[in-house]
């Protein structure tokens, strides 16, 4: 029998990990509640389950919790009940940590084997370099389906922990949109004296790239709590003339004020002469 | 005459600057308040009117505006007034776009070429590899002084506007200290689970690195107004979701929340098809 693995959910990005899959020539069956978006050389599933029953592995790429067991419930629970026991699914959909630990309870219950992903990429980057894909849950059903997995990108596994592919991910999406959000900060501030945000993000994306390397020595401060480095004191006056220079462009400050807040908390707290990276004992509750 | 170039400043960045002079067998000439910090090599000058009127070129590297003053008012203004006509003032010391403004204005009154420049590095990195200084003001005093300059780091001049160096540095900066704290309430999102910081940041920092690449494109819609991208809605799911991990692991969301509500404000407005660099609309007022 050739093995063909089972796709349910045909969004961008769920479209984008089938096409990957059909790209290396591996048989690719798939499902979606509305039709019409089979990429071609697929074999369209009428029914879930008649796509779950296709093969014992299982992708989905759905929206939200919400739909995952809207899709998969009725297999597990209603008449066609007991089709998806004894096979593997593999659940990309994005959920909280905690939403993973309850759908690996779930599959746990109805005798599924569970492993869940964290996509790191967006539908356009899958299968080519950077794309990156978190999993954690069922450790053999990662190792075993690799072949699988390294078809959308760096797989890494994170633990048995079910939740820690999702950890993982939203703990990095964080300083994602912080990232993204101060960017746009920035742009304003040089806007109100004429200048383009292209020709501030040419100055600011290799300044925040670099600014990255910096990571690693905050993370030692933060593992050791000795927090050395830029103090806070040093810190705080810097960001007081952001916030100066901010208001004086006209940008609103809600998004950076907080940052001189965290800092600032600290500071009262008697720990001015320390390192900026004790942020995280603020965060850290 | 052998060209010597005077530095009024020794602290950490102040010495940085003066030791990558003399590094390249430049001649220099040092002052500074507290006694015992020159570096081997260097000229001491016992007052600030005798390390003036040692060179035409006079950098400053102090602690801010008011320290500025304290140091060469009395040249300007007292006895030995008139000290500094005629000569250029390399400022270095951290200030607000307007206090440079200020700052070019006071040094016109009293006859001084001024040159603003914004240290876009910490003091182990001056002279070496990733050392950015942007300059603004006199533009000739920028040409006329690149060997000098280049000492420290890659030079970038702005344009007349003495504003702009510290603008475009404020704004830089905006980002990173955003990314900063984000990356760090990313830390404290795993530590609840037991990851070490070091071990988040060794994932955080390549993948930050690789997301500033997403900067140009978001710019490049905030140009055009158009906002095409990632939609808002999306955005917005994602941020509802890493709020809510984030509480769930008993993380502090004073940094995250306002971000998610730039995002709520502009789908209220109406925009939530359009792309996140919309989040740039509502930080401009
Ligand atoms: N796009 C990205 O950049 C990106 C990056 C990382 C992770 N992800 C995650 O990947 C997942 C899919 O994202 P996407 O971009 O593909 O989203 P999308 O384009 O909006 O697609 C959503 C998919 O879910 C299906 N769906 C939604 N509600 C359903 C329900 N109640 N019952 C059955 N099917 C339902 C949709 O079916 P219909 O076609 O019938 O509507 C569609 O197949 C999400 O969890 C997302 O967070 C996306
Ligand atoms: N360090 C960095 O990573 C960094 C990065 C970019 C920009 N900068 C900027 O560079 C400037 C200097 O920073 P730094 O790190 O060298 O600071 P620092 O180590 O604290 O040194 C401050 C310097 O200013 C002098 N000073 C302070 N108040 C004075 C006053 N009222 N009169 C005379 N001298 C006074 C100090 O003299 P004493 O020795 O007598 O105290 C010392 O030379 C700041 O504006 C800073 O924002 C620093």
């Amino acid at each position: 029998m050739i093995r063909v693995t089972t796709f349910l959910g045909l969004g961008e990005m769920g479209s984008a990990l089938a096409a990957a899959n059909l790209k290396h020539g591996a048989g690719t069956v798939v499902w979606n509640r509305s039709p019409g978006k089979a990429p071609s050389g697929a074999t369209v599933a009428d029914t879930v389950a008649a796509a779950v029953a296709a093969d014992p592995v299982i992708v989905a790429c759905l929206f939200d919790l919400t739909s995952v067991h809207d899709v998969l419930d009725p297999v597990v629970l209603g008449p066609a009940a007991g089709g998806l026991a004894g096979r593997t699914l593999i659940n990309l959909t994005t959920t909280t940590p905690n939403q993973s630990r309850g759908l690996a309870a779930w599959a746990a219950d109805h005798g599924v084997t569970y492993l869940d992903g964290a996509i790191m990429a967006v539908p356009g980057m899958i299968g080519g370099p950077g794309s990156a894909v978190l999993y954690s849950g069922d450790a053999g059903a990662f190792e075993a389906n690799r072949p699988l997995l390294d078809r959308w990108g760096t797989s890494t596994f994170l633990g048995v922990d079910a939740g820690a592919a999702a950890l993982y991910d939203m703990a990095m999406l964080t300083g994602m949109y912080t990232m993204f959000a101060g960017f746009l900060h920035g742009a304003a501030m040089v806007a109100a004296d004429g200048g383009s945000a292209r020709g501030f993000a040419a100055m600011q994306a290799p300044f925040l790239a670099a600014m990255t390397g910096g990571l690693a020595g905050m993370a030692s401060t933060v593992d050791s709590g000795t927090y050395t480095g830029q103090s806070l004191y040093f810190t705080e006056t810097a960001l007081a003339a952001l916030l100066t220079a901010s208001e004086e462009q006209g940008v609103d400050t809600r998004l950076l004020k907080p940052v001189h807040d965290l800092v600032r908390s600290q500071i009262e707290a008697g720990f001015g002469a320390q390192g900026t990276a004790r942020i995280y004992e603020e965060l850290r509750r």
